[in-house]
C-alpha cells in the first residue's frame, strides 16, 4: 500500500491487515460440523470469540469478556508462519514454541511499533494461561473441536487413532477455565466411548 | 445437545453455537486476497474484527472498540439463512430487509431470551448505522472488500462489470465512519480506474 497512502502508520496497519488475510488458507485438522470440509484457522477463531460472548457466564473467576475476546481474535495470527501444529502430534509439538516466536516476531512486527507490542502481548497472555481470561479463552480454544469431532462421528480422533487418554490431557486445562463447561466434556467423552470413536489404539490402526 | 445436557440455559447457547457454524459455509463474491478462492462470511467477519482493532484510531468519532467488535462478529449471522446478497445485486436487495428480519427471528431466537435480546439488539444497532459504533463497523464491513478486488486485478468489479459509480455509493457511507479512511478509498479508486478495472460498462460485457 505504500505507493499509495502517504502516512506511514497507516501503510503499516493496511499491511498487517492484508498479510493477515492468510489465516483463511490455514487449514486446521478438524472437520467443519457438516462434515463439509475441514477448518481454517481464521473461521475457528471467528467461533471462539462468539462462544466466548455466549459462555462468558460460566468462567469460574470473573472475567473481562472483550478480553477475553481479543485473545481468541489474534490466538492463531502466528499459524501463518508456523503452521497449524495438530493437538495430537507429538513431534510437531517438539519445536512448535521455537517456530511460533519466530512467527510471532515477524507478524506482529508488521504493525507500528506500539500496536506491535500491544497484539504481541495479547498472544503471550494467551499462551501463558496466566490470567483469568487466557485460562477462560484456552478453555474455549479446547472445547469447541470437540463438538467437532464428536458431530462427526468420532472425526479426527477416529481418523488419527487418538487415544481417550490423549483427549482428556488435552482436556484437562479447561477446567481451569471453567468447571462447568470441564462437565460438559466429560459428558460428551463418556457418550464418545460408549459409541465407540476410541475402540481402536493407534497401533491397532496401522 | 439437550440428550446430553440437563442445564436448559446451557443446552441452547450449545445450539446456538453449533448452528453459527454453518456461516463458515455462506460464500461471499470477493475472493480471498490470494485469489485462491472466495471468501466466506465467517471469516470475513474474524477480519473485520481485526481490522476494527487496528483501525480505531481514525474514527471521526470516540467508539468503544470493543462494542465494534461485538457488531462485527455478529452482523452477518442472519445470512446463514438469509444468504450473502451481493453489494452490487440490485434484485437481491428488495427482498434482502425481508430475508434478514426473518432469518433474526429463527437464529437469535435460539438463544436464551435474555442473550436473544442482546445479540439481536447488536444486529439492529449494525443495520441502523445510529450510533458511532455502528457507523465505524460499517466503515470497515465496506473498506476491506476494496482491498479484496483492487489487490485482485479488479475482482468482482471487472467479473461482475460493476460501475465505478456504483462502487463510490457503496463506499460512500465510510466516510460517516471514518473521514481518514474515505481518503484511503479514494486513492485506491484512482488508481484502479487508471489501470482500468472500470473500462467497460455492464451493457458493454454482454
Amino acid at each position: 500500500m505504500q505507493t499509495l497512502i502517504q502516512d506511514k502508520r497507516l501503510t503499516s496497519q493496511l499491511d498487517f491487515l492484508i498479510e493477515i488475510d492468510k489465516l483463511k488458507s490455514i487449514q486446521r485438522r478438524a472437520p467443519l460440523i457438516n462434515g463439509s470440509r475441514v477448518e481454517n484457522s481464521a473461521e475457528h477463531s471467528w467461533h471462539l470469540a462468539m462462544m466466548a460472548l455466549i459462555l462468558s457466564q460460566y468462567a469460574n473467576e470473573e472475567v473481562n469478556v472483550d478480553r477475553v475476546v481479543r485473545l481468541l481474535l489474534v490466538h492463531d495470527i502466528i499459524e501463518i508462519d508456523a503452521g497449524d501444529t495438530f493437538a495430537f502430534d507429538v513431534t510437531g509439538y517438539l519445536d512448535k514454541a521455537e517456530r511460533e516466536q519466530v512467527a510471532a516476531a515477524r507478524l506482529f512486527g508488521l504493525l507500528p511499533d506500539d500496536q506491535a507490542a500491544e497484539f504481541r502481548a495479547l498472544w503471550d497472555e494467551f499462551e501463558a494461561r496466566s490470567t483469568a481470561e487466557s485460562r477462560f479463552a484456552n478453555a474455549m480454544d479446547r472445547l469447541m473441536p470437540l463438538f467437532h469431532n464428536y458431530l462427526n462421528g468420532g472425526g479426527v480422533w477416529v481418523t488419527n487413532g487418538v487415544s481417550i487418554d490423549q483427549v482428556r490431557r488435552r482436556m484437562a486445562p479447561i477446567a481451569d477455565g471453567s468447571t462447568e463447561l470441564a462437565n460438559v466434556v466429560e459428558a460428551i467423552l463418556t457418550r464418545a466411548i460408549e459409541r465407540g470413536y476410541f475402540e481402536q489404539a493407534p497401533a491397532a490402526r496401522q
